[in-house]
């Protein structure tokens, strides 16, 4: 694999690389993924920002495992850079943390012209892109995303944000970077507890849209968990998923809640053990909560057994939960639950708005949901 | 006067009322301006964002004096709304505050529809601009500016932030309001010196790019003092141009930078003074700055001198100062002046940015200024 990687950086720029293309007007960029990709970053970074200086922004994890050879990258192209070092875990997406990375950043001396990176997870994505909005009203800002979920999920879409004490991303701004870089090789050094997580929203694009996809994902699964290229194709036809339905409502009106297939229930489940991770992470509460949405479709006569079935089947084979009794202690009852997620959807005259669906690839938004129903269905969950 | 905005009040939403539009495509927005508009506030919120629940947030001062009026008016309208007041003072402008902010707005549970409103000076403005920006990633926002200076610049152009301890304004938003509604009554309850201060940049927009403008206000400016209806005049027409130059130019490229006539000199001297507003306010360094501008230009053979004493003649009468020598309290050497302006503006290869001018209204923008040639003539003023 380094030798593969090596020969793509002699090569030059990843000629290989899938590129994805966010249309957004004149804030379009392109998602580039290649096995390598970091190698010859910097003369990709140089392409689209000649002359940038750089602030680099990194967890210490990511920058114990990957930093030296991207900044490598960086001084091969004559790319200036700084680098700024936060805490790893969500908690790092904080005030204090936004107000450190402002001060950093400008402290790095960056002008106009000049760029924000951010090398890391998702929590990394958000934190350093809700920064580089800010500073000087708006900095140019890359995307090194080091994570399956960032690099199909949060790195796809200009979503940046902070947590507050009152929820999740609270607090935020819209900003699109310039370019992202998804290496897919850097995903080798990820748990396999996180790749599976990230995993589940790549199972979501096909089970929201996309029959053809999830077929593909049965059949090419193992070869996406060892890093052969069908892993860059998962990872290429996710990020085009995003970027189709981001591109059709960049500000999140319509069509982009069909992105939350399965985060309702996943949701009040992550904030039921109190997000921690030891417990649950996001992507495996997204995985029990596209099931739990897929018997509930199934409860309303929507959708056949077979194909509950089915979609129990796959995420079972990769080694993700399905069910509310995977996640290790004791939960709330489900009255508890129902009071997240009302609070969390606010109710709207008694209704509830969910992603629902009709088939692999035939998920809508229902606007009409009766909370009685929801909670007799939780109820004989959690029982079950 | 209180009879007039009564009057207004009772014939109902201000009907007398300029408005400037300030063309931004989808984000087109008005600006109300009369004298009296507060007490019909409400119902022009209403009629822009119905049924939405508001936030207010004034500083301490304006809270005491105007507060009680305006949520009358929005009680009359039937406008639920919650209140937060913060401390007055540029010092407000900063993280904490920032942080408070969200967090009291999240914890008003407003929603998507509903709308963040600044009561206040360009301080208040700025803040919760940039926090309306940042919460849920944008609420709508509203802005009723009660000093001068806010009806006449803060207001107009969505520039919204904070300060950090690298510099002011160096962290915030383009996040534009929904509606503005200046009440130039309200402006009788402001100081004199800050009424001036903010009457500076009235004066800079006849002297940038409107000769008629500022005839007008050499016979007006007692009738604007005094709070005749020539005050809304001066107001409407300053919006004006502000949003046409906005209009133009969004997000400041261009011609924008021509509203900064009279700002390198004058932000020398307000950092100069370590922005002890007891010595110098914003709007007096602009004053003294637009002079320097025009004396600057007459060195430079672009101006003739009678030009120049026009200009120094007005602001003087309206008793703005015109030398830095009416700054109490030692000032630093000329080359801490060219120090902190060329840090300021970034010299590229050794030449400076400045707005010049060749006569009244006739501002452009000059990108080869000799730093030598501004150091000597730094040195005159300061021992003059
Ligand atoms: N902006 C969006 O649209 C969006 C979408 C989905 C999720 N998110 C956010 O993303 C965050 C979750 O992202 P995440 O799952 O990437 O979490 P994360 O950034 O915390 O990364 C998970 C862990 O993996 C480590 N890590 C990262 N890359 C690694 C690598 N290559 N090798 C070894 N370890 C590595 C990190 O240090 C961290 O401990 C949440 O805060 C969520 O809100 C945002
Ligand atoms: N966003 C922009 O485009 C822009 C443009 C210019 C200036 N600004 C910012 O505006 C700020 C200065 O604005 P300002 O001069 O309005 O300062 P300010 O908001 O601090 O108000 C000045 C003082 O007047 C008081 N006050 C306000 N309204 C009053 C009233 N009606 N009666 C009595 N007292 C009143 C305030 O409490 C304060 O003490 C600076 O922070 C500057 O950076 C922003
Ligand atoms: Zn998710
Ligand atoms: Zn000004």
């Amino acid at each position: 694999m380094a030798d593969t990687a090596l020969a793509d950086a002699e090569k030059g720029s990843g000629q290989d690389a899938n590129v994805v293309r966010v249309d957004l007007g004149e804030r379009s960029y392109d998602i580039k993924i290649g096995r390598g990709l970091l190698a010859t970053a910097g003369a990709d970074i140089a392409s689209v920002l000649p002359g940038a200086r750089l602030a680099v922004v990194a967890d210490e994890t990511v920058a114990r495992l990957h930093l030296r050879d991207f900044t490598k990258s960086l001084n091969a192209a004559g790319l200036e850079h700084s680098v700024i070092v936060v805490p790893p875990g969500e908690s790092t997406k904080c005030f204090s943390e936004f107000e450190r990375l402002c001060d950093e950043i400008l402290a790095a001396k960056l002008e106009r012209g000049d760029a924000v990176v951010a090398l890391g997870g998702g929590v990394v994505g958000d934190l350093t892109g809700f920064a580089a909005s800010a500073v000087r009203r708006g900095m140019a800002f890359i995307q090194v995303p080091t994570t399956l979920l960032a690099q199909v999920d949060s790195s796809v879409g200009g979503k940046t944000g902070i947590n507050s004490r009152h929820g999740k991303n609270l607090i935020g701004a819209f900003h699109q970077p310039a370019l992202v870089l998804a290496d897919t090789a850097i995903l080798d050094t990820l748990s396999l507890r996180e790749f599976r997580a990230g995993y589940a929203e790549v199972a979501k694009y096909g089970l929201l849209g996309d029959a053809d996809f999830f077929a593909w994902l049965e059949t090419n699964w193992q070869a996406v968990f060892a890093g052969s290229s069908e892993r860059e194709e998962a990872v290429a036809r996710s990020c085009q998923a995003k970027a189709d339905v981001v591109a059709a409502d960049e500000r999140e009106s319509g069509r982009r809640a069909l992105l939350n297939l399965g985060h309702t229930f996943g949701h009040a489940l992550e904030s039921a053990v109190s997000y921690e991770t030891e417990r649950l992470v996001h992507g495996e509460g997204v995985s029990i909560g596209m099931m739990l949405a897929h018997e509930f479709s199934e409860r309303l006569g929507l959708l056949d057994e077979e194909t509950t079935m089915r979609v129990r089947r796959h995420l079972t084979d990769v080694g993700l939960p399905v069910r509310t009794g995977e996640i290790p202690g004791q939960l709330p009852p489900a009255e508890t639950l129902m009071d997240i997620i009302a609070q969390d959807k606010k109710v709207s005259r008694g209704a509830l708005t969910f992603i629902l669906t009709r088939g692999i690839g035939e998920a809508f938004v229902e606007k009409g949901v009766d909370p009685a129903q929801v909670l007799d269905f939780l109820k004989e969950k959690l029982a079950g």
